[in-house]
Order: structure tokens, then sequence, then C-alpha cells
């Protein structure tokens, strides 16, 4: 790699901060023991865990028991598949109806779809433009809704989905239902507790918080653990109070810990410093390209159509210029098709093929995106169009 | 902690390597990216990725895509959970029989017990003396049985188990069975390949090898890929060509690798001076202390009973003087309740209370073993006995 690397691919995965290294550091050399180990070596190690669980759980509003508890996974996809699957399974029903909105990330919507085969009606809520259709929500509602799971905001447009709004009309129709929101993209982007929500449990993931991979989290209220709507998918060893089993991954866990910490200190001046490079990139960026901009978004990422250039061919170009940015969801970017989320939010298939996203942390520069804009602007002329 | 420590825990854990810290920290530092992505650094992300799996891969024998495949997971656990019921699922058969051994580590048991719930017969196999009953398996299998999981060396007593002999028998009476061995502790220990075991899959983990925690692999063979005898349990972006969707953990992934690759090249060297050690130990050990010496078992792992002196009476003297070593397995050693695995060796319930492991480790020193004679020695003469 020659060329400095332009990284704006921060909904894809982050770069963790120095402190979240330092931690991990710490958990790799004197306290690298088990936490399940009741010597002094794995006590450090469980010190840690519990240091991580208190953070990560401030983080989102949890400062006593009552408020909620933190169950670490390997991931916010593990995270929502437990959400979806461990509510599901608790409540041993062969019946009933979820929802999901149509623009979920994989990880949820694989898990409906998985539960569409095993006989449960999936409605799929719309999101035209990046905004949760509450009306049809309104409509489609009744006592038969045993589980119902939102996204908070859209990983391919930063769309800010009115989750509050949603979940209290879901619980008003059916107390009986787990609602649960996946935070990934959300997280200590936007702010947000279980109450502000109005939801049962919510997922948060370490990577996209500048923490190494390896870790997330399933938030779950008190009342979950009381009245058992969770079991575990993962079984063993008992650990996370017998939620998730499997020694727990104490380096990533213990730097997922401290760029909670530093996040969600350092929330406003994150926010304002990427709302000043976003507003620098609405500025810069060439006529024409149009950015799909949600009803209610966040300034981190722009979901943009080019005019009749494809995805591909303009990532590589931006890859070959040094330039990180993504063709829809990097989480499954390997894989073919036309992404879902965009054609929910209204985009034509043609469209959809020709859109990029770019996705800011805090830890971009003005540079950073004055040297995208240079670079979009010179493939408009350079690169092939679609006839 | 002022004293030096001396760790002697390693069927918990394992302190990494330098070379697998290092390989980590190029993971967590220019290729952070997801491996997903297709732009410089989430390439560089994915070639980490591929080389990990091609380590690992050669650690247990395979050369090329015909000799099988490794998934990467979280770790042992859930390599386990998916062996058993990603091998379960992908029948969509609602009964028939399981054969466990009674020795197994809960990442496996608990599997076994919740098929159990669903109405699976499940067997249980005697270890009794650390030798899995060959004549009992040829009496219990016809061909109900689905699925059978062995264990290669057992992580209380570092009994070696004859998995080959077990599965050929299991092959003859149901050839559509599936077969898989938790080799988490066996790994890097004692060699063993698909083949060489006659199984189906295989699970190790990354930090029982000296490698950071938070990967472990499921190896399967072609024959399982081919005529899909294993579904995905987490769904997601279908990363893990499918069979286990989320954000590849790569930094874990990576140190795994080199951890693998370090570890298959000095495989004789540590187990040589592990035999060195073990003999040292045999010889010093006071002897008022009896060793469960399984009838046939790695060198690493000394199970013992104490002349009635509580385990955990003992594991607190050692964690004051800085030695580190464990009561059962420390995968469940924060939960209450005597060790199955020791009573299924053929230990009465007292005996099981009273008895610890240790388990050494290439990074152990004769000095470690007799500090840990002397130590308890020491305690013998100190310590409360049961009357």
């Amino acid at each position: 790699m020659e060329k400095p690397v332009i990284y704006l691919d921060n909904n894809a995965t982050t770069c963790p901060t120095a402190a979240s290294l330092e931690k991990m550091r710490e958990a790799l050399s004197v306290s690298y023991g088990n936490a399940g180990s009741v010597h002094l070596v794995g006590n450090e190690a469980h010190r840690l865990l519990e240091e991580a669980r208190g953070a990560v759980g401030l983080s989102v509003g949890i400062r006593r028991p009552q408020d909620g508890h933190v169950i670490f996974t390997s991931g916010g996809t593990e995270a929502n598949n437990l959400a979806i699957f461990g509510s599901v399974r608790a409540k041993e029903r062969s019946g009933g109806t979820v929802l999901v909105s149509d623009g979920e990330h994989p990880s949820v919507d694989e898990c409906a779809r998985a539960l569409e085969a095993e006989g449960y009606r999936v409605v799929r809520v719309p999101t035209v433009g990046g905004a949760l259709d509450l009306e049809f929500i309104e409509k489609i509602c009744d006592s038969s809704v045993i589980l119902a799971s939102f996204m908070l905001v859209n990983n391919e447009t930063g769309a800010l989905y009115n989750v509050k709004a949603a979940a209290d009309i879901v619980r008003r129709a059916s107390p009986r239902a787990f609602i649960h929101s996946d935070c990934v993209q959300a997280y200590l982007k936007t702010p947000f507790t279980l109450k502000s929500l109005g939801v049962d449990a919510l997922s948060v993931s370490a990577h996209k918080i500048h923490a190494p991979k390896g870790a997330g989290a399933l938030i779950v209220s008190a009342a979950v653990i009381r009245a058992k709507w969770l079991v575990a998918l993962t079984l063993g060893g008992g650990q996370e109070s017998g939620f998730r089993s499997g020694t727990e991954n104490i380096p990533a866990i213990a730097a997922m810990g401290e760029a909670a910490r530093e996040g969600y200190g350092a929330f406003r001046e994150r926010a304002e410093h990427i709302s000043r490079l976003r507003e620098l990139l609405d500025d810069r960026l060439p006529r024409e390209i149009r950015v799909n901009k949600p009803v209610k978004g966040l300034d981190g990422t722009v979901n943009m159509t080019l005019p009749n250039i494809k995805s591909e061919t303009m990532l590589n170009f931006l890859s070959g210029e040094g330039i990180c940015i993504s063709a829809g969801s990097a989480c499954s970017a390997r894989a073919k098709g036309v992404s879902r989320a965009l054609t929910a939010f209204g985009l034509s298939d043609l469209e959809a093929d020709c859109s990029v996203r770019v996705s800011l942390s805090n830890m971009n520069t003005e540079n950073d995106v004055l040297r995208l804009v240079d670079s979009l602007a010179a493939a408009l002329e350079r690169l092939a169009r679609i006839k």
C-alpha cells in the first residue's frame, strides 16, 4: 500500500483506538487467564470482564441491575440471533406473527426468514425513504405478534428509524411481544437506552465503535431475565449468566469496554466533528451524484447514487487511489445481488447497482473528505457509464 | 501480584506466544478492515483470514480442498454446538439415537442434554479409568444412531480416548451417522486428522494452543460440505461459506493461524519438553497425593486426589503462593457441583471434591514444577483435612 489510505467505510468496521488496543494488550499479558478460573490470573481476567460490563452498560444507560443486563457475545450478528431465536424459543410457541422492517441487516432478516420457514408469519414493515411506516404497523398489529425487531439506524443509508413509536404500537397491541432493536449502527452515534426505545433488548457491536472485532452484546431488560423471556443458543459452561456459553473473549471484551467508555465521554465532540465533515462533503460533492437522504438520518452515513456508473467500477477506481468506501453493506459485499435495503429505501435495481456508501467516523479529517470529492470528480470524467 | 506467577492451568487457557501476538497486532493495524469489504483494507483482512485458514487446515492434515474445510467460529464451544445442532438440524429428523461419552465437556454434554429434551434418545458411553467402553458401543449401536460425539482428550484427566475405534463401530452400524470429535484439548498435543480419527468433523480452539481467545474452528470433511450434512446456526451475512455468519474476528483468527503454524512445527520438541516436566513431577510429587492416571493419556495433564483436603482449600493456598492450578474444568469452575467427568472416571464424590488438575505447557519450566511440588508439600503440612 503506497498511497496513504483514506478509510471512509466506518459502517463496515472501524479502526481501533489506541486506548482500546492498550486495554486489549493488558488482557493479553498479565490478565490472559480464563475468567472462569478461581486463581489470581483467572481473577484478573474476571475483573476485566466485569469492568467492561459496567462500561458497556453505562454507555446504554444501565447504572443499576434493575436498568438491565449486558450479555457479551462474539459480535452484533450473534447478539441479533440470540435476541430473535432466543426469545422465540423461550416462549415455546409454534406460531405467531413476527414483525421486522424491510431494511434490516441480514443478521436479523435471515433469522426472520428461518422463522418463516418454520411456520411463523413474518411481516416486513416498509421503510420507503428511510422511515418506518407507523400506519402500516398500526394496521397489521394484533395480539398474535410475538416478536418485533426494528433496527435503530440503517447500515446502508444512515436512516434513523422511529423505533420508540413502533415499539409503543406493538406493545399496546400485543403486551406479550418481545421487542428488540438492532442498534449496531446507532451505538455511540445517537443516544438511546432500553427505556428510551421502549424495547426489551438491543444489540451492539465492538468493531463499529473503534474497538477490535470479536465482541458484541445483547442488552436485555431486568424483566427479560426475571420472566425468563430468553434462552441461550450456545450451550456449555454456562458463562454470561447462562445466556452464552464459551470462554469469554476477555481481550476483545475489555477493549470494547474501553472504547465504550471513550465514545460515551466524547459523544458530543465526535458527533459535532462528523457533522462538520458531512457539511463539507455535501457542499463539495459533484452535482451529478445524488445523495439518498433519509427522512431522518445520521450525518456519518452518506449513501449516493452515481450517474450510470456501477458501484463496483467506482470502488475499484477509488481503491486504486487509496480510498476505501463501500457498495451496499460490507457485511455481505463479497456476496452477489443488489442490496435489498436500498430497494426498500425506494431505489430501482439499476440505481441500487450504481450506489455507493461513504461512512465517516471521528477519526476522519477534512482532508479525507476533500481527497474523496476530488477522486469522485476525477472518476466521473474517466469511468465508463452504463448505456 | 508480587510473587512471580507460575501458571500451571494450561487446559483452562494458555498464554499467547509472542509470534501470535505479533500477528494479531498486524491484524489490528494496517489490516483492521472487514474481510467482506472489497477495497484494499478489506482485502488485507481477507488475505489474513485465508492465510490463517491454510495454517489451521495444515495443522490437522488438510492440504487440498478434498481433505476438508475449516469453518472459523468464536471458539471451541461454538464449534461443538455447530457440529451437534448443525448436523442434527441438517437432517431434519425428529428422532434417533445420539451417542456421547460420559466425560464430555459441557459444550458437548449440554447440547446432548438439549437434544434429549427434544425427544432424542441420548446414550452416554462409560469412560471409567479414562477409556471409551468399546464393547458398550458395539452393543448399543444400531442404525438408529444419527450422531456420535466423542472427545479425543479429556480436559480434566488428560485421558486419550480411542475415537478411531469408536467411530469405526458407529460407522459400520449406522453409515448415515454424523461423527464428531471435540479435539480442543488434543490439538497440537497429539497428532490427528479427520481421516486418522475416522470422523466427519472435529473441533479445535485457539486459546488452548497459545493464541488469544476469540477464535476456534470446526473442521469438516469434504463429504459434509458436498452432502450438506451441516446447517448454520448463526445466520446473517453468510460468512464462512454460509456456515457461520458474523464479521470474521480477523485479529484472533490470524493469531490462531500463527499459533497453529508454530505449534505444528514445534510439535515433537514441545511434546518432549512436557514429557520431561511430567517425569519430574511424578518423581517429586508427595507420596500422599494420588495421581488419577488414565489407561492412556497425555503427559501434560495431571489430575490428582489430595488426602482429604478440599480442592478449593488447596487452590486458595497455591494461589497465595502465586501458583495457578485448577479444580475440575475451569470452563465451569465458578459454577458449583462436583465434576461429572471425574466421577465418570471412577472417583467417588469425596475424591472428586478433593481433586485438583495441573496442566503443563511448553512454556513451563523445571523450576515451575519444583516450586509446585514444594508448595504442595508445604500445603499438606498446613492445610486442614476433612474428617
